[in-house]
């Protein structure tokens, strides 16, 4: 293989020039302190973890795994999501905390990818987990604080839609006992979203009309609080129907919140993450395809890492938030130069570090020296040019 | 070899909870902001870097790099500092931004460690690159920045200490002319401070009585200003005299900055990054044995990236710092606690969005069901405990 040049860097991976570093860190900030005013606590986890502990527990397929042999010859990977090394921290260093925890963090995580596919290798979540609370209270809490987070972070139309995977996995196995695969290729094509996928592949699997009208009838269930009493006539199953009361419970907890205006129901969502065992939701933003959150319950993972309890939680995918989040209005250059000869250095250097301390304002200073051509540009916008770059204000101790 | 158990993480590898990161994140928001007053705008470079670009260019050992392979079979690094990434940067994304060019980072950074050697694998930096200016006024800023940040981060009694790679250069490559070993020996001593060592070596050389004292001579040349005047008269080699000349320089513009009485010049000092090639210096905190800052000029760097410019910068060691500030004083918990039944959910709920939105101060909620024993216990402290956790206050809609 060719050796890469100089200036290339790996597949996937993006540079933040300054503009976008800002944009970053003002959601990163929001959020985090969004989520702090409702009692979530940040922690930071390392870079990298055990393949056969967080690894294994992640919801990340295997081969989107970035692993590493340490110098024992243990297989390592690069961390690919939070949820996971979080359920190992409640585990061990958090032990002994009392429940529920709320925890919060902002973080890269890493997928390996198809060189071809033109993804994010590393890319930031912003999320929090709520441990230990079974409740419908729990579940409402999460999406609220989904909503708040996305507003803080500048998102301001977008829709969140609540699915639960107990409804889905009831109707299914009490329909097609037996019948795994059928179950798997039908919910692979909910995943994607493939309803025709669905309606042919039911059409296929020779089922009696009334089975035949109730997995069809699924793909209705989308849309209002209606949605609940809809849902509830049209299975018998036990863990169905349990877990569209849950649903309405999380339901009403949220027009008590006075968010619901931002949820819609749609129980052919399943979630993309293996571990959920209850509810899921995504956020979805205006004009933009793909989820900006995406969330839900996951009552076994804990119990994997030693210490059984349930769970909630979401991420904001921030990369994608970055997208929809507007710039502002273009400003004026925020730096003032202040240029300066030699025998003014102290002066000049002074009163920078007096601007700095107290204005608050960016402060650039510069040598001009005897032998050199020295010329400010006003231009019309208002700002000053030197030398190339824009500045706001240009003060002279020449 | 044997698995590793499920709440076990790599060894050199850290989680940082809730109070670690408030004091983590608040050391990089104080230094970035301190940096961006500065006129210092923030990037972000990825994780991942090719090993034959920034991993070759990086000062770090090539055993201390973690290295992996992507999908073509070309090596990757986890980056092991930031300067060599800024230097990809500067020479691609910001080819044609003119220079000078200020630029600050926050950022993990990884080192491959012995298992048992009980360092770091990954840790902080928070640090700014001054790229395009050769003058002593660039180095002075870098050291003057330094200072602001260290305050900034809370760090109150330091002292940096300044030194120039040339001034040692030219002493030994007149004195010890073409014995390279016995000139890296010398070095090895005083990177490791082994002064003992490098009397011991010298006497073995059998140097004449003159080279001898001049070589000697070096080891007193840590101090105040004086130390200019004093090393322009121990040597006569053209390089050395350079260096010095430069020194001299860019302690009074340290004057005209004010920040003098926080240096203090120590010519033994060569940095401990093969790409110096100017003055380089190291931050020393009271009551800490090791620097938690360092920087330098390396000018040749950017050239190895196809966009030959002087450079000068430094680093911050955030965790090193973390362990030098003080926590401030243990105050109460911040946090309020509104607990409710459920028939007053809609007002309790309400309430904590309110108090969310303007006061700041964290709001947890709790539903209390009819059946659950509920008890709130006051401490002497002022605060208050419910269920195992302390609250700053706790609001009852019961």
């Amino acid at each position: 293989m060719s050796k890469p040049k100089v200036f290339e860097k790996p597949a996937g991976v993006k540079d933040y020039m300054p503009e976008a570093v800002s944009k970053l860190r003002h959601i990163e900030y929001e959020v985090l302190d969004c989520m702090e005013r409702w009692g979530y606590s940040q922690i930071i986890t390392p870079t990298l973890e055990y393949y056969d502990t967080v690894g294994m527990a992640s919801s990340t397929e295997d081969r989107r795994l970035f692993k590493l042999l340490d110098r024992n010859g243990t297989t390592l990977v690069l961390r690919s999501d939070i949820t996971a090394p979080i359920a190992r921290v409640v585990s061990s260093l958090l032990k002994d905390e009392p429940l529920p925890l709320r925890l919060s963090y902002h973080s890269n995580v890493f997928r390996a990818i198809e060189a071809e596919a033109g993804r994010d290798a590393e890319f930031f979540q912003t999320g929090m987990e709520l441990v230990g609370d079974a409740s419908s209270e729990a579940d409402a809490e999460v999406i609220a604080l989904a909503v708040a987070c996305l507003q803080a972070a500048g998102v301001h139309t977008f829709k969140i839609a609540l699915g639960h995977v107990g409804f889905l996995n009831g109707l299914l196995s009490e329909r097609l006992k037996g019948r795994e695969e059928a179950q798997t290729e039908l919910k692979e094509c909910l995943l994607n979203k493939d309803y025709v996928g669905y309606r042919d592949k039911l059409k296929s699997l020779n089922l009696g009309s009334e089975a035949q009208a109730e997995l069809e009838g699924l793909l209705r269930l989308r849309g209002g609080e209606e949605i609940c009493r809809q849902a509830q006539q049209l299975t018998a199953d036990p863990v169905a129907q349990e877990a569209i009361e849950h649903l309405c419970q999380v339901w009403s907890v949220l027009e008590a919140y006075g968010v619901s205006e931002h949820v819609s129901i749609d129980l052919t969502m399943i979630g993309d993450f293996s571990y959920y065992t209850g509810m899921t939701f995504e956020g979805y933003a205006a004009d933009l395809g793909f989820p900006v959150c995406s969330g839900g319950r996951y009552d076994n993972l804990l119990g994997q890492f030693g210490r059984p309890a349930p769970a909630t939680g979401f991420a904001l995918k921030t990369n994608r938030i970055m997208e929809v989040v507007s710039k502002g209005p273009a400003a004026l250059p925020q730096c003032t130069l202040i240029a300066y000869t030699a025998v003014n250095r102290t002066h000049a250097l002074r009163s920078a570090m007096d601007m700095r301390a107290s204005g608050g304002q960016p402060v650039e200073t510069r040598l001009v020296r005897d032998s050199e051509s020295w010329s400010v540009e006003e231009l019309a916008s208002g700002a000053y040019r030197v030398q190339g770059k824009l500045y706001r204000q240009v003060i002279e101790f020449l």
